[in-house]
């Protein structure tokens, strides 16, 4: 039951771009249609605040606190993480998944809950024992040392707020046709997180490193061995060997009981059950460095170690596969990020791109992590194409899916940031396009 | 095994204050005690990059992801969220229980796992089908209107980090002998999180409130019926529906599917469950504003609607009941808050407050939020008393327990914030102590 008479008429103060996009200080008793419903007045609630209802809960105690406070039975169910296309004969042939998403479409914040944080593997989780697990840093240093938990949490720590994303992510968008996944399976390898760990280069100090040293080489302790290499200069930077995230013991498949965390880089270069860190002259140029995560170019050349993710965002509501019930009020929002810094600036439009509002950026804006926007939408009923363009303090922006194309050509998997364009039906349905 | 030749001198560029307080940037290079061990050089490793060691989880594949990532079998049982003197008997008589901590000693940044929340509830956690619940606001409105869940997601919303303290923690700390409890069990009626959903002024603008509107009077679905009052002004300000907590759908045990939160204020009256807001031009008076949650003070009158949180700091790290076992580097750590603001100021002391180091503050340091505070210990094994001291950015300090009980007496058990002494003593044990 809606309550308005005259629910589309737009404000004039509240216009902020075609289509319908409203500015962010709308005004909401200027009759806008919105989903609220009409309660009995006076009458039945009278001077009392009492509310009304008789559900069994207002009638019988609850339940008792436990010891970790679990989902209601009414969500648990309802978070899809892997992506649908996952047969059950794909699945008996693997017998194992390595790859889960974060549900977006679920998320409002910045914050990705642990269990909800992506993941990729390339050997599966490993079930770790603390007691047995030591970290040691070795190579072109004074003295090699090692560390165990217990004893990386004497040092000083830091907490940071960072974004992960696999270099991965969106690369379905390479494909000739528009797939119609869903925004979850689309983008969902990536999240963002509070991480509290020691920095490397605080351990590094105490090792010492030799005038030869060039690269780290990382390894975890995965029946994979995954190992990357990474340049000097990044890993006395901003790189930390994290042991806690979001305010508990990092989970085992995030890493348990410690993980190499790379700020800004490729999600895969944050080495998980992290177990070496080898001092080097030169990169260990791994399989994971020659025939994976390279870059093939029009030319037919590959960039290689293009560890830096770019701008990017994406609308995470409304998106593939939601659809609109109704005309009316709508927030459009979503998430930015760069692996530069932070972001300055999300535009939104909601007619392929022909007029742009300033979205609102939820603060604090940090760097190298998740930045929320969003900006109130009126939906008319029209056919509407949204989109979201970040740029970050560097004015790195986001590219058209043809201009990145022009630039890098289809034959490459990893680091696909273009603007992502979902096309609203009159029907309300909601597709993946290509605008 | 220690490395360090001569491990308990401290370069005069490290010195902070007496005790052995460090500065942030102290010198790792500079021979300090640490935790770190010696590995083999060299032969064991050579040139080659790749770690030692043979555990299983090196020589066989991993397991799948989860559809919700759980915590490691090592971390699940170690958790203490309950106080550790409900004896069995006290349970049989109550048969439930209502309370539950947050483990701040396991905690190192500033996000509490939803899971870990500190609960509080008054007739326990309802089960809440959302299809079946809604929020009515009347009163003095100039339409009464009700929203459920789905409605909600459509309006503008906000991201806000926020602690929530209940006005009763640390009360134990009144008392005439200082209890042994851990650290969690009297400060651990704190907690922070992201919290989203939608001001409460924009629902208000939608409603519309008449010119006689003082308060509202607040009031959640559970067997209890939980109500408060809160002054418009504030209702008008930050106060928000929230629907999301650390990026997942709020838990039951914190108000799924929707709770009142109102920053700064004790912990009770941000409702949960909520289902009415009544526009009053009065305060309900109910028991929770009446009977309980006012201050007696020394002169017999009690404070009645002291809602505004202190300034208040605790070190988590190290604490009652944990324990030194070497002398070394370590770090304090602990969490500083203000129910007005941001938090200007943390000064830590290891000499019972005869001198004192500023603490390093980790960005962004947000307003009505947990603020994380380090510095580095050197401890040389001499007797030591841990204290923190906070002051917010009004200026607003923690005063001593001596200077608590002057002026407010000891016959109240709400809004205790001054400041925790650990005593340290030669064997390394840690006691809650007074100073």
């Amino acid at each position: 039951m809606s309550k308005n008479k005259n629910p589309l008429t737009i404000d004039a103060t509240n216009h902020a771009a075609e289509g319908g996009l409203l500015n962010r200080r709308l005004f909401l008793n200027s009759a806008l249609a919105t989903t609220a419903t009409l309660a009995t007045a006076g009458a039945a609630y009278g001077q009392d605040f009492i509310g009304e209802g008789q559900e069994d809960w207002l009638l019988y105690p609850g339940t008792s606190t436990l010891p970790y406070g679990d989902r209601s039975r009414f969500e648990v169910e309802s978070v899809q993480r892997f992506i649908h296309d996952y047969s059950e004969e794909f699945l008996a042939l693997r017998m194992s998944t390595y790859v889960s998403r974060t549900p977006l479409d679920h998320m409002l914040g910045t914050i990705t809950p642990s269990g909800l944080h992506f993941e990729r593997s390339h050997q599966g989780i490993p079930d770790i024992d603390p007691n047995q697990h030591e970290l040691v840093i070795h190579g072109k240093v004074r003295q090699p040392l090692k560390y165990d938990i217990e004893a990386l949490e004497n040092y000083p720590t830091v907490s940071k707020f960072y974004f992960l994303e696999c270099s991965g992510n969106s690369a379905v968008l390479l494909n000739d046709e528009p797939t119609d996944q869903s925004v979850n399976a689309i983008h969902g390898l990536v999240s963002g997180s509070e991480w509290t760990g020691v920095l490397l280069s605080t351990l590094l100090d105490e090792t010492g490193v030799g005038p030869d040293a060039k690269w780290i080489i990382c390894e975890g302790a995965d029946n994979g061995m995954m190992h990357r290499s990474i340049p000097i200069d990044k890993a006395l930077d901003d790189v930390m060997i994290a042991i806690r995230q979001n305010g508990e013991r990092i989970r085992p498949s995030q890493g348990y009981p410690m993980r190499l965390f790379i700020p800004g880089f490729e999600g895969n270069t944050s080495i998980k059950w992290l177990r070496s860190i080898y001092v080097s002259d030169r990169p260990a140029m791994s399989i994971q460095e020659t025939s994976k995560y390279t870059d093939m170019m029009p030319d037919n050349k590959s960039l290689q170690f293009s560890l830096l993710m770019d701008t990017k965002s994406v609308i995470t509501r409304p998106a593939n596969t939601m659809s609109l019930k109704r005309k009316g009020l709508y927030e459009i929002t979503g998430l930015a990020w760069s692996g530069k810094g932070k972001i300055a600036r999300v535009e939104v439009s909601v007619d392929g791109g022909k007029t742009w509002a300033d979205a609102a950026l939820e603060e604090p804006i940090q760097s190298k992590m998740l930045t929320r926007f969003r900006s109130p939408w009126l939906w008319d009923g029209s056919p509407a194409i949204l989109q979201s363009r970040a740029t970050d303090e560097f004015g790195r922006m986001q590219p058209t899916r043809d201009e990145h194309i022009a630039a890098r050509g289809q034959n490459h998997i990893y680091h696909y940031s273009a603007i992502q364009s979902w096309g609203v039906g009159t029907d309300g349905e909601i597709k993946n396009v290509f605008a």
